[in-house]
């Protein structure tokens, strides 16, 4: 009776994909370039978002919660410039933005998401 | 097939209400009195919350998760007084909390939750 | 219409499991071992969990995401050690790892997930 589970890009560790119904639940996704500025990280790990959104059936203007774990907070302003950029109009999810540091000591941000598949 | 996707106090950066389905998320919900200490800001908080639940067709006692970020967990118990005074006897949903440092130095509590809708 | 929510092991401040739906939410797992090392405490967070889910009607081949809280990110590779000695082959979830203070200076880890019944 409950829905099955559907996972995708998975090791030992875990999936960057995760769906179960009509949720999609995305691993924290980080930049490629670690060297970049949050800037350039920002761009890297909303493209991420947007392949894997595209992958689980669901998009960029299906997204119900994220969070975003900054690694310097002094960032936020820098993270939201693409973030907002990268958003369609009157989509925008729930959202929390704290600072943390993060597993490798050059990822400038991960964000996490919900979205919804349809 | 999908459940549609309700969204209020939308921007550019966030919703802070989004409903899907009977599931509700809030974005992280922060005091508007910055320079007041963290017993008056989790009040303020809890207040925001309780607010937006109602408007999204829920309430305190369908609350299914909540995180909660303090900037000094040395706030802990104060914290914790707050919330036990707010929270319905029975109904406490599961809970994380942690420290992190907050979108402006001025917030000392930031309180995140996925709540049920009915 | 909406499901009902069933919760165990509840007091004041949260209930360890919250069950909505086919949706189960846990509380942030720590250890019982304060004094322990970080190898220690991450396998008592995954014997709580293993015991929760089941107790909620799911199991750690459910699991849809999780969130790692690190009292020291140097610690990743030795937690990560024993969580995918847990994990079952193609089950893992969605995951998001970050450092963090936690309610107890003792504590090493948090585990926070969200799994599927069924």
């Amino acid at each position: 009776m409950t829905a099955p589970i559907a996972r995708a890009h998975t090791n030992n560790r875990m999936s960057q994909l995760v769906r179960h119904g009509d949720l999609l639940f995305l691993a924290g996704q980080v930049a490629d370039s670690y060297e970049a500025d949050v800037s350039t990280q920002t761009r890297e790990v909303l493209a991420h978002i947007t392949t894997l959104l595209a992958e689980g059936g669901s998009g960029r203007d299906r997204l119900l919660s994220a969070v975003i774990h900054l690694k310097d907070i002094g960032d936020f302003a820098k993270m939201n410039a693409e973030w907002e950029a990268w958003m369609p109009a009157g989509a925008a999810p729930a959202r929390t933005t704290v600072q943390a540091t993060l597993a490798h000591p050059d990822l400038k941000v991960e964000i996490t998401v919900i979205a919804a598949v349809g």
